[in-house]
Parts: C-alpha cells; structure tokens; sequence
C-alpha cells in the first residue's frame, strides 16, 4: 500500500522580462513562473502539479497550496486517485478556506494545482497520459468528476451524461485520428507589444512556413499602432491565415466597440479578451457591437460559474480554458462540458510556464469523448520555456502531436527548478 | 514631513468556532480572524487596516498584505493621503500582483486592507471619523477616488457627480439628522443555525426589545428545518417585525426557487446570498421566480465589475457591500455610486471582527453625500467581539450611532492583537 508521504511545494521563477517575451497590454513585464507542487509518494511514482504566475505573488501562491497538504498527506494512494471527484468536492468545500474566495483567485488556484498533481499521480501509474485515461472512463465516471453545484440550471447530471453518451460510439476513430494527425494548434510567438513591425513580420512569415493557419496578435495599448501593426500581419501572411487579437482585457466596454470596429477591415479571427473576464454583460454587448468579429475569453475566468454564464448569455463565440486557473482537471471537464451543451468551441489559453503541455491533454480528451469535433477549435501554442519540462509538447506542421508519456506534462526538470528557484537559485543569486 | 517606516501585518484569529456564534448552512466552525495590517508612521498617527477572514488562510492573507511594502514604505505620508485615488490605481494596477485575480480573492482583499488602512491614517490626521472626512471632499474630490475602469458602460464619471451634486444640498441637513438619530440597524443574533427553537425565540425576543425592527435568519440546510425555525420567529416577534433570511449559497438557481416558494408564507424580508455570489444571472432568474421576495447578495462579491452587473440585470433588490472584501473605502464609493444610479438601497454585511466599526462609515457617507436616503436601509449589527477594539460601534435602540472618534475603526487594541496572536498569543498557546 502507498501513501502520500509529503505535499512539497517550490517557488520557481524564470527571469522573462529581461526580453520583452510575453509583453501585452495590461503585462509589460511578466516573470513566468510555478508555484510549484509535487505529492510525494513512499512508493510508485510522484504526482507533480503547478499554478503559472507572472512573477510577484508566486511565494503567496506556494503559501496557499501548503495550506492544503492536511487533505493529502497520509492518504492512500490508490484511494486517492479512485476518487478524483471526492477529492476534488472535498479541497473546494474546506469552509474556512472557501472564505478566501470562494472559487477564485489564489486559493482556488491552489486548490487546482493540488487535484492536477493528483492527476498526474493517476495517470502515471495507470501508466496513460492524463488525456487517455480520462478517455478511457465511462460517462458515468466522467460525470462523477464534476461538481455539479451552481451548474444545474444550464447543464444537469443528466444532460451531461447524454452528451458524453452521444460521443461513445466515435471514440476509437478519433482516437486513431488524433494519433495520426495531432490536435490543431495556433501561435501568439509573432504578435507581443514589445516587438517591432520587421519582428512581427518575420515571426508571422515564420509560423505559416512552421504550418500555422491562425495567429494571434496582442492589441489594446493604441488603435494606430493596432491597426499599423495588424496591416503588417495581414500583408505578411495574406487573407487565408487567421489573425485572432488580444486585447488582455485593457477596454471599458465602451471603449472596445469602437475600437473593434477601425480593427473590422482586417477581419480578425476573435478578439479575446476585451475587457474584463468578470463581465459577462460587458462581452455580450461587444460582441453584439463588433460583430462579426467573435468574441473569445476565459483565461482569467475564474471558475465554472462565470463561464456558464458566458455562455447562458450569448457573450462568447470561444471558450478559453486554462489548466492553472480554475479547479484543476475536475472543473475544466465541468466547463467542457458546459462549452458542449451550448455548442461553442474549446480554444485553450496556453503558453506561461507548462501550460502548453497541460492543456492539450484536455482539449483531446474533448475531441475524443466530449465535442467529438475539432472544427473551429485549436490549442494556443508559444514555443517557450518547453526545454524546462520532462515531457515537452511536440509540434509537428502547426500541430500538437499526441503525449504519449504517463502523466499529466506538469514534471519539470529536477535541475530546472532547482537553478530557478526563487530567490536562492544560482539564475537568480546571478541576478542579485 | 512624515514618513511610511513599516507595513506590519500580523495574523489575529478569535476561537470562535468553541461556540455556535456563526454558524450556517455553508460555514460550520468559523474562527473569527483578521490579517491585519498597521501602516507605521515615524510621526503622528499610524494607519490601520485589515482583512476579515473566518480563520485558516488568515496567515496566507497576512503574506499577500506584506507584498504591498513597496508600494507604501518610505512614502510621504501627507501626499499619500492627500491622493487615496493614486493609492487605489496603483496597488490594483500591479500587473505581476493582478494575475493573481484580477481584482478578486485573496490578493484584491489584500489591497483593500492596505487602502483602508490608508483610510484610517488619512482620517486621523484630518482628526475625523472616515464617513465625516468622505462627506466633506466635494463631488470632484469623490469621483476622483474611484476607477472607472470596466464601470463607463454603466456608470460614467459626470454620472456619477450629476448624483453627487443633485445630493449637495441637502448634506448639512442629514448630518444633523444622522447626529441626532443615528444609522439604522439590523441583527443576525437571533438566527445562527447552531442555536435551537427555544434560544432563536429568547434572542428574537430581546432583539425587537432591543429596538431592531429587521432580525435575520440562517436558512439553507433543511427546508423543513427552515420552515419550523421561521413559523417560531414569526410567532415571536409578530407580523410587524421584518425577518430578512439568509442562505449563504447554499443552493443551486433550480433548488432555491421551489425552496423559497416554501418560505413564502413567512413573508421573508429578503433572501440573501441564495447562490453563488458570482451568478449574476442565477439571481436574476431566483428573483423572479421567488417574486415578491426581495434578493439581497455582495458580501463575496469581488468587485465592482459583479455589482454592476447585479444592477445591470435587475437581478438584486439590496446590495450588499462589505467592507474589506472589495479593494477598500475606494471600490466600496463606486459601488455606492452604482448603487445609487440604479436606485438600489444599500445594506452592508457586517459581524465579523470589526465590520460593523468599519462600513457604518459608508453607509452615512452614502446618505449624507451619495443616495440622500435611509429608505429600506440598515447596518447588519452582531454584538461580538467589539470589545477587542479602540472605537468600538455604539448602538442604541437598534440604530448605530455616529462614530465621532477620528480613523476608520479599525483599530484593534494592542493587546487583543497580542493574546489573540495566531499561533504563538496567549490564548492559542493554551488552546495547543
């Protein structure tokens, strides 16, 4: 019998905002970093998990996954991953720490960074990536994953359960197609603030000779600038590449709707991010105002409610999940699962630290049991910080190849955290 | 010239949790507790502030307020107070700190702990109360103090001083009224679920002898339960006494219709908190389904940005403001602002450790210079640990009277501070 002999958590910084990598409207200088966590097993492997942050703050997050270790240390292993679900019920109902949210911000993405170690526990000892084992349940243990409180006036147990019934019989072929073929992906590589017009030209003729038909340009900080650098990008890449936009929720509503409309002649593929990920209201009158561009948000959505209600209201054409900022696996199934019920594609936030080789395990996992479809659908993909991780995300013609390693992707090289630890990494006392 | 020498925080927990004081449907054992923060000054009065937490996580809360130093430490203390509204920017504007939320949870919370403790030290140095230095700025002064940021869509800045002028006038009147009469109260004492039959009468007894015309009821766990505590309520205090209740999210939109149809004959007041706080379309939809009771939320409300969409939807009767959930004194004037476009009365959540001494602040700021009216309004009042502060709340048949002592009433004293001390006071190392 294992157990879980410790929750150990590392605050792991890499130094970012030396470049201007990662520079938007409402980030100019992020730090990419982990709160970092590893459930240590006395036998078997170990689970890993993280939040991704953006420097400061980082050791408060730490601070609050070790808040959780009581719900973990001492368990048996095998009943552990039994249950994600239960695990999942039980770290969100801790009354006492529900008051510090409830369901959002930092101890609601400790709470995620602990059930997505749990996971990738799970998996690596089914020996499965975390995207086919979730493959592998039945609906009936899919829906048991889910904490249906707050949802069931837009998607009950029942509902959910027809949907995942309705997408049994196709598993095994896309399945194989996904082997074949990969997940389509997208790229913001060309489009951050801190570069120039000749970066931002080179870097998009790049990514559609690496295979990308959708990129994705940073925009918010000035309309002139936005609309000088999105002719660059459209005279760059022509009228059959996608150019999303992203605002990082910089606009007022009022503000967004004329802006959007001197963007409309270069016909961008969403904008994400408008204005702030709290109003639901707000993203349905822009996207009632800007149309067509459709309207995307999600990786500052804080739980499973607010997107719900995104989309009860019509407010979204793309729901961007994130694996760092919600419940953790548990309530991202709950939101693909609300994404399906209302028929609106799953385009995952990616990039930071790891997320990259998270999501994907998700957005497959929604391929094969969940949508069934990938039309309209890609995960984002940045071509960094990969080399830090055990098991990179591979891609292949613009294309996430399927992981093939047990476990979630969250393992991060033991030396890697070790040089970045923050403050006492050699990278940092460097830096001192 | 007076200086910031130091952000002291230092975690302060009650063990309320050995009572029932506090009990409901959601919060079992709640140990009372504050992460609070004093503002350190080299000359003259120090400034202090905190979070109200419920008791695990308070160290947590505590590590977010410290990140803040820099923001605060070796300023000028003169120009800090004299630009509250610079203050509010620039902590909700850091980036690195805002991926945290944004704007909600544990990191807003620690803001605002930091604001209202700049509030306090501002309002000791005028030799005012918070609420007498509030109404003395001018409308230009007031709108100054707040972001418009994610509001203009609803509330723009020469909205907001068209309310704050057409409510100049009449200041001087209902200062005097407010010093004659004081601020309406209302009592939760009676209700907590712990408590059985004969004490919920004893206690419903002695409020409306007490001279509260409003009492509360924790509702929720039990319908039948519900149903035989409201029947003893109403049975005590008669049909002219309201009797608000309150659910602390305990239910789903579908469950809480058919629930509150059940309470109907009671004639609850209202119904607070019937959902997730960050529903804004589940309240709505119980709104008008539980018609003609009245929906009261915001003690978790995050942010303005929730608030505005409650009023935007119609989807509350009372808003709720609470005084250290939201980004401080700050937020809580743009909520009073959005409040008073949208002809909503305002009824603060109070209890606690000290939120009754902080928001009776903002509640006579609001009928002094913002809504002009105590029209279906009242103070949440709970008799509980108002002894462990400087400038306790002064009540008198039922109604708050004027604080008149300079700050903010955060002051705690000393000494509760050090015996209550988590984990090395006194009163914790005899607990261990």
């Amino acid at each position: 019998m294992s157990r879980v002999l410790a929750l150990e958590v590392s605050d792991v910084r890499f130094p970012t905002s030396r470049e201007l990598d990662g520079s938007d409207a409402m980030n100019p200088d992020p730090d990419y970093s982990a709160a970092y966590v590893v459930l240590r097993t006395d036998d078997g492997p170990d689970g890993h998990g993280f939040v991704f942050t953006i420097g400061r703050g980082n050791d408060v997050q730490c601070a609050a996954i070790s808040l959780l270790a009581p719900y973990v240390v001492g368990r048996d292993v095998e009943q552990l991953c039994a249950n994600l679900g239960g695990l999942s019920r039980e770290l969100v109902s801790d009354s006492q720490l529900r008051w510090l949210g409830p369901e959002k911000g930092v101890m609601h993405m400790a709470v995620g960074a602990v059930i997505n170690a749990a996971w990738d526990l799970a998996a690596k000892r089914a020996g499965l990536p975390v995207w086919r084992l979730l493959a592998s349940l039945s609906p009936e243990e899919i829906v048991d994953l889910v904490d249906f409180r707050y949802l069931t006036d837009a998607l009950t147990r029942e509902e959910a359960l027809a949907i995942l019934r309705a997408a049994e019989p196709g598993r095994a072929r896309r399945l194989a197609e996904l082997e074949a073929d990969g997940y389509p992906g997208y790229t913001t590589s060309p489009g951050w603030l801190g570069y120039d017009d000749a970066k931002l030209a080179r870097l998009a003729t790049e990514a559609v000779a690496d295979g990308f038909d959708l990129i994705k340009l940073k925009v918010g900080a000035s309309v002139e600038d936005d609309v000088r650098r999105l002719r660059v990008a459209r005279e760059t890449v022509g009228p059959d590449v996608r150019i999303a936009i992203d605002a990082n929720q910089r606009w007022s509503v009022d503000e967004a709707v004329p802006w959007l409309r001197r963007l409309r002649e270069f016909s961008p593929w969403w904008i994400e991010e408008p204005t702030s990920p709290d109003d639901i209201l707000g993203h349905a009158a822009i996207r009632a105002g800007a149309a067509p561009i459709r309207v995307a948000t999600g990786e500052h959505v804080q739980n499973r409610v607010i997107f719900k209600q995104l989309l009860q209201a019509g407010a979204v054409d793309v729901v961007q999940i994130d694996a760092t900022r919600v419940g953790g696996v548990n309530e991202n199934v709950a939101i693909l699962l609300l994404a399906a019920k209302f028929g609106v594609p799953v385009c995952p936030h990616a990039g930071g630290v790891g997320l990259c080789e998270l999501v994907q395990h998700l957005s497959m996992f929604d391929f094969v049991a969940v949508s069934g479809s990938l039309e309209g659908r890609a995960i984002e993909y940045v071509d960094h910080l990969h080399e830090h991780f055990v098991t990179p995300v591979r891609i292949e013609r613009g294309r996430y190849r399927v992981p093939v390693d047990p476990g979630s992707g969250a393992e991060m090289h033991a030396d890697s955290r070790r040089r970045f630890a923050y403050p006492d990494g050699e990278v940092w006392r460097a830096e001192g």
